[in-house]
């Protein structure tokens, strides 16, 4: 069913139940936190259990989100028959406005419809990309791909934008993939390690694309990566930090993450593979005198990522264990120790040779 | 004298000093504060005032420093006969090592190398992207514009990359712009803007190029504003929210910021004029019920910007009063409360054909 007939389908239930019997409810998932998500192993992606929530109307602790939900779903709908989108912050604006009579605010605060945005996802089952509603953009593409725009006709390849490359727009709905040169998508955390790896012509030598997150991925990058994965067919390798937060930025890559659990099918990359900075590779390439002794956060957050099932394999706690025993972490920027070429000449091809990934 | 003759000058003169009266010294222009600059007023910029001083290599307090700025000039050196670049990280893990015998690190934080880099820019009166060391990349370009770089040779248009645009790199050095079509710059603050701009198709229906700054403009995205208005001629427009950061964002693309005031002609674009958002649209525009309260962070600032001499105009005093006297701010989205195409359709075109700018 597609998104307008989702939407359709809601305003009519609710439309009906009115009539029928004056009360109306909205049915939702539940919100994925650490208890309601699983991991689903064979699937290897982090998934929500399957449960429901229901939001009546004439519930006097419910009314007011109640009626935010339609009024989101309302400029929903708006937005999909115009095929046009909006920030979260313009929607806030959109809709926020005093009821005459009763005297009293739509929305007081932005994070109220954010977070109602959020229930109408979990109430159709689908991404707000999908009813037109997009977050802040972030991430930049390179690499001899040629993209179209299926809203503005345009078409460009994304390796002749010297070192900037592309901007990745906060949705990527509307872009089709019209022709691909590369071997592999490697996913970078840091844009000066984008731009050094372009300097060094590394995706021309190597059929690489390229992606730069800059730090966690904006849903927009996440939806590009897993599309280049299953709808082109390429492997896809993450790099990032040796540290628990670069480690994080691959799981979330891979796996979803949990309060968008529901969604990790449409926004995980369930077999990338993690090409590095492991603590292994600390030692094996001489970084242990440009290591970073570990803060208590550091440690912390170690040992929370141990703990979480899809973490839970040989290889994983390998790391976590030799991080902590060494009590070091390590940037990907740290490999500029031996030399600018080093990670393109010689760490990169040597570690995608031998297939040095972690699970 | 062109950036690799001022390398070689800066280490000759150290060489021949030691050999003479084995006293090196280098001189700096004195770190630009609120003390150290002075606002040109004809010019419209924030000036170092020219005061020097001088580091000694046989004083005990400023061996360290002396010689970490002379690794970060020989690296400096490396870089521009390479013709390539390094990230201040990276500086920093090149240069970082342990010195024999004596044991002691050259750099012991990345805090260390990023202020010798400055000190080496206040030496050669030079900016760093001129010696191959880049900040950060931020921002965005859309619009009828064809660049190209001039060490790879790629060349490409910056209206045909559907919504995503041309991500701006941490160094435009290389960046030659080949045509333009376009009557005037608008920069934004925020790249929901960029985006609901360019899907209005405002570039393209007003001869417009849009840049995103993504909050304070990047080094590169500064240097490319200025670019566009004094290689190109075209007029420099900056779209901001209307609180106390908007305008000091507005100020530092103007006027440059204080700590780099030695670079304002190279950073700084002085007849760069405000589109808003003005407290005067927040009324005109009726705004007023999308406003935001002030907070007491926003007073403080507010009351900091009003003694700047460079805000000390009337048009900028009597925003500044407004702001105070009615306690509000207000951001460049809350123009969605009309509509989304309102600041495309008529907020932005009505201010530009009455010339309703700020100074």
């Amino acid at each position: 069913m597609d998104i307008l007939q989702k939407l359709k389908q809601l305003g009519e239930k609710i439309y009906n139940e009115f009539l029928k019997n004056g009360d109306p409810r909205i049915e939702f998932l539940t919100r994925g936190n650490i208890k309601t998500v699983e991991y689903d192993e064979e699937k290897d992606i982090i998934k929500l259990k399957e449960k429901q929530s229901v939001r009546r109307f004439f519930d006097v602790g419910e009314t007011r989100r109640f009626t935010q939900t339609l009024l989101v779903a309302a400029l929903a709908k708006e937005l999909v028959e115009s095929n046009k989108h909006a920030s979260l912050r313009e929607v806030y604006y959109q809709l926020k406005h005093t009821i005459p009579y009763i005297n009293e605010n739509t929305f007081d605060e932005q994070s109220e419809s954010d977070s109602v945005i959020e229930d109408l996802e979990r109430a159709l089952r689908a991404i707000r990309e999908q009813f037109g509603i997009v977050a802040d953009r972030k991430g930049y593409l390179y690499g001899d791909i040629t993209l179209k725009d299926r809203n503005r006709g345009d078409e460009w390849n994304c390796s002749k934008l010297g070192l900037g490359g592309w901007g990745i727009p906060s949705t990527i709905e509307e872009i089709d993939i019209v022709d691909v040169n590369a071997d592999y998508v490697l996913v970078v955390e840091k844009d000066a390690m984008f731009e050094r790896l372009i300097e060094e012509r590394f995706p021309e030598k190597n059929r690489a694309l390229l992606i730069a997150t800059k730090g966690q991925p904006s849903r927009g990058t996440r939806r590009l990566i897993r599309k280049l994965r299953y709808e082109v067919g390429l492997p896809v390798y993450v790099f990032t930090d040796g540290d628990p937060w670069g480690f994080y930025i691959y799981s979330v890559i891979k796996r979803g993450s949990m309060n968008l659990a529901m969604f990790s099918e449409q926004l995980a990359t369930p077999d990338a593979k993690f090409i590095g900075l492991t603590i292994d590779d600390v030692i094996k390439y001489d970084l242990k005198d440009v290591a970073i002794q570990l803060k208590p956060i550091d440690v912390k957050r170690v040992k929370e990522l141990m703990e979480y099932p899809w973490f839970k394999n040989k290889e994983w706690q390998r790391q976590f264990n030799k991080m902590l025993k060494l009590n070091i972490k390590a940037e990907q920027d740290a490999l500029a120790k031996h030399s600018l070429e080093f990670v393109a000449n010689k760490y990169l091809p040597e570690k995608i040779e031998k297939g040095e990934f972690l699970p």
